[in-house]
């Protein structure tokens, strides 16, 4: 329905410009004026859709990981050959972290600001996803197409260097978000012997 | 000299002390007292070697850039095959991020605290170190030893598998140190398309 539709947009937009500024003036320093202020709205506004700051915080730490667990969880119950699924779903890890890049980096500057139960759902998340990536290389391993030592090591050092890129990439630099996310997934692949 | 030798021990104890009081209670909620009693000094013995709570963030974030960077300049100076350097690069860098661990931590949470001149010397340091990586790699693939299509990516994933480790790392978890820089090593070189 439109009005859902609106009511998330709205919300979006609002953890967005969040994430905007605890990035720029760090977490403690933010208050709800600023993020009313740069929206262009009035704080009562804000609190139709979150109770306050903290609540905003887990919102912006939630989303990215959020994200990577469900695709894991997709990679590792989705169709088509170890192989193939690595590489999609680390090709749309390497994408949503280029554009989650700010909240990112606040969550984690910021995480231990958190609540307990929104520290600990983000770190179910994580534990998620690597579980889910740990159970793909040893599925691909298992069917003979990927060849590597350690699965728990090799599965974070993929996480590893496709996180990584919130730390170095920039707009202006020499590779687009497709081909830098091509390109990490082909390193995936190297990584775990996968015949190219 | 002993008296320097005492010197440089006292001031590494004290760097390690604030690491470990700014990584469990924050860098902003720790002060000079709690790093004194931690030691079990007064305050006017911290102050023969630090000038306050700032320069020991700047030891604590600067200590583990500034080894990676040096050790990524050896290698790239150093003798033997670039395949041989590189293992030997990403084995030392492991195991120094292994130990230093905390230390990273709290650096990427706390280094927007730092002083211009302390950020300064940071990014400095991280440059320098992927730079000399990225030649190292480049010299690999032009002796034919290597095989990747972009230098800076692959070297930013080294970076970022290696980096990662302080995140995940655990004393009591399956792999010793050893075993897991030697791992990463081999990840690497993988990575980079080296024959093993």
């Amino acid at each position: 329905m439109l009005k859902d539709e609106v009511i998330a947009y709205k919300k979006e937009r609002i953890i967005d410009a969040a994430g905007q500024l605890f990035f720029e003036k760090g977490y403690a320093l933010t208050t709800l004026d600023d993020i009313a202020a740069a929206l262009s709205v009035r704080k009562p506004f804000l609190y139709q859709f979150f109770a306050g700051k903290l609540e905003l915080l887990s919102e912006v730490c939630g989303k990215t990981t959020a994200y990577a667990s469900s695709i894991a969880q997709s990679a590792l119950d989705g169709a088509g050959s170890p192989t193939v699924r690595l590489s999609r779903m680390v090709r749309a890890l390497a994408l949503e972290i280029i554009k989650g890049r700010i909240a990112l980096a606040v969550c984690f500057r910021e995480e231990k600001h958190l609540p307990p139960e929104g520290l600990r759902r983000l770190q179910d998340d994580r534990r998620r996803f690597i579980r889910a990536l740990r159970l793909l290389l040893e599925e691909g391993r298992g069917k003979g197409e990927f060849s590597f030592p350690d699965a728990n090591a090799t599965a974070q050092a993929i996480t590893g260097m496709t996180t990584w890129i919130y730390i170095w990439y920039r707009p202006d630099g020499a590779m687009q978000p497709d081909e830098l996310a091509a390109e990490t997934a082909a390193m995936a692949l190297r990584l775990v012997g996968a015949a190219g």
